[in-house]
């Protein structure tokens, strides 16, 4: 075994603190690196904090990992040492159902290895995730990184970055949609960069007045204050699609009547508390709510080649990993522009 | 004018009773038509009880209408005295707005002309619909009815019919999906027919042991009692679409469970409470829920013209309109297989 440090949760109520561990030798299709920036995501805290139930202690949390290749088994073809790497919010598949087949191990229907909070393949073994110095995966669920971009940005693009790109690909969002990003934290920047660059019109649905300089400098074509109830008239009937980032509870039936005929409401934030949905928001009209989870490994990877190509990162806040809790305050009171990202040389 | 009877509620608390009106005289692209059979929706009961709020009184309910052409406007080209001809849910829309020019009546952006419990487009007028002896329609929303088929079996296709049909061929069900259909009811039975004539396997999931026989001689290949956890088992992530058609308050959360990934949930029945559904029950999947409304003007017309190539028909009760009383009362225990039809003659 090789040992590991990071930061880690003892239990649903104590505060992250220095954790020693292990990791798995390099088998023959393992990359071993050493993680240089961990993004910090809304959702590490929902599970340190055990909102979602089933949460599993100790708990390293991190699934926006990038680093670079210090040790490649014996069979490893996609990587060598020196190179950047990168991993995402899972670890393995079962890699053999339908959906592991067509690159969607997201939906894996035996279920995938989460990258923490998580268990192996064997149902046994835990997972720790990136707030920590180094990490042991399976090739085939590395990411390659370019060396263009900015490291510590690139880092959110792994859960941030994807959960937002998958639903604009898999709905062929482009030119001539007029698409509406609701909520600016961490996947609403994503959201709205993505939509943009895809050739959409892009209008930013906020409470906040002050987000709005902030959405036009992403690129948003236009701003909608929702708590303004002649702004929002304007735009009834109005979008093709709204990409809905909000993981507190909303009012789901007037974002409904902001979409077009046949539009769609695409959630990839989750509220704890269920959507409630008239029959009629959604018949008078034949719209759609749905919802998306990341992205499989192969779009993942696209993904990263996309935001090479066009220049692509995160807005982030590099922090080192004393100031954790600090960044979580932050976090829950909607101060961060857009993405914490913790310093591992810190650690 | 022209001096019209029918049956309508005074108020959302007294029953139907005899009633004496007026239809407009025949414009230019007018029809005139006497009706033969109006069959029973149950959205007809949520109206004259104003459930729905906004009801128009006093209401001469109906809007699965046939009859025969008694008159014809000077410069109608679609129909000739003598013709068979039907009226759906729609009378006029604005014919101007996208989605009209599309043939997505039922969407009008300005708002249709419902055939009863509505307004003309002069936003004045009541509108009375086939609960009565004749009907004064423009031509562009009477439907082509064939002579081949059995006339007061064919009135239910004008709603229950084209709302089932329509969403099976907007999401393009056919050979190689599964569908399941929620509800055995007007709606249910009709959505069974078509799901199965478009070559889709077909399971009908109902809460009530005895409609298993029913839905297997309808056409449906499997039958899943929905209060046996162990046969939801069986099919938990199996469907591609379910076609639900069920207005009361129903658990979203375990039919979505019986979705396969990329599976949507489509709503043709509207509950009178929202519908609670879990963010994680449509991201877990990418799965969607949709709503979907009757038809357009040519699609129900495609609808009409498939039933008479493929001999398709409701399965219906004829009653004499005295009885309508008892037909609501027992259309609400759900002891009715599967519309009731009113025979006109006996009005």
């Amino acid at each position: 075994m090789i040992a590991a440090k990071g930061y880690a949760a003892q239990n649903a109520q104590t505060p992250l603190a220095p954790f020693q561990f292990e990791r798995r030798e390099v088998k023959p299709h393992d990359v071993q690196f050493d993680i240089l920036y961990c993004g910090v995501c809304h959702s590490d805290l929902h599970q340190i904090r055990d909102e979602w139930g089933g949460s599993i202690f100790p708990m390293v949390p991190g699934h926006e990992i990038v680093g670079r290749v210090t040790k490649v088994g014996a069979e490893v073809t996609k990587f060598k040492v020196g190179d950047l790497a990168g991993v995402g919010c899972m670890v393995d598949s079962c890699r053999e159902c339908e959906n592991c087949r067509e690159g969607l191990e997201q939906y894996c229907l035996v279920g995938n290895s989460q990258t923490y909070n998580g268990r192996e393949q064997d149902g046994v073994t835990p997972t720790y995730g990136g707030y920590s110095n180094l990490i042991v995966v399976h090739e085939d669920f590395a990411l390659h990184v370019s060396e263009k971009l900015d490291l510590a940005a690139v880092a959110p693009l792994l859960c941030a970055g994807i959960t937002t790109y998958s639903p604009l690909r898999h709905w062929k969002v482009g030119k001539g949609h007029k698409v509406a990003v609701l909520g600016l934290g961490g996947l609403g920047h994503m959201a709205v960069k993505f939509a943009v660059a895809f050739g959409a019109e892009v209008t930013m649905l906020s409470t906040s007045p002050s987000k709005e300089e902030d959405a036009k400098r992403l690129g948003a074509h236009k701003f909608v204050l929702t708590s303004d109830p002649a702004r929002v008239k304007e735009v009834k009937g109005y979008f093709d699609f709204i990409i809905d980032t909000v993981s507190a509870p909303h009012d789901y039936n007037l974002y409904l009547s902001l979409l077009r005929t046949n539009g769609i409401h695409i959630c990839v934030g989750a509220p704890p508390t269920p959507a409630e949905i008239m029959g009629f928001s959604l018949i008078g009209g034949r719209k759609s709510i749905a919802g998306s989870g990341i992205g499989g490994i192969p779009e993942t990877q696209e993904m990263l080649d996309f935001c090479a190509e066009h220049n692509i990162v995160s807005d982030i806040e590099l922090i080192p990993i004393k100031d954790i809790q600090n960044a979580y305050d932050r976090m829950l009171k909607g101060d961060v522009r857009y993405r914490f990202v913790i310093d591992m040389n810190t650690l």
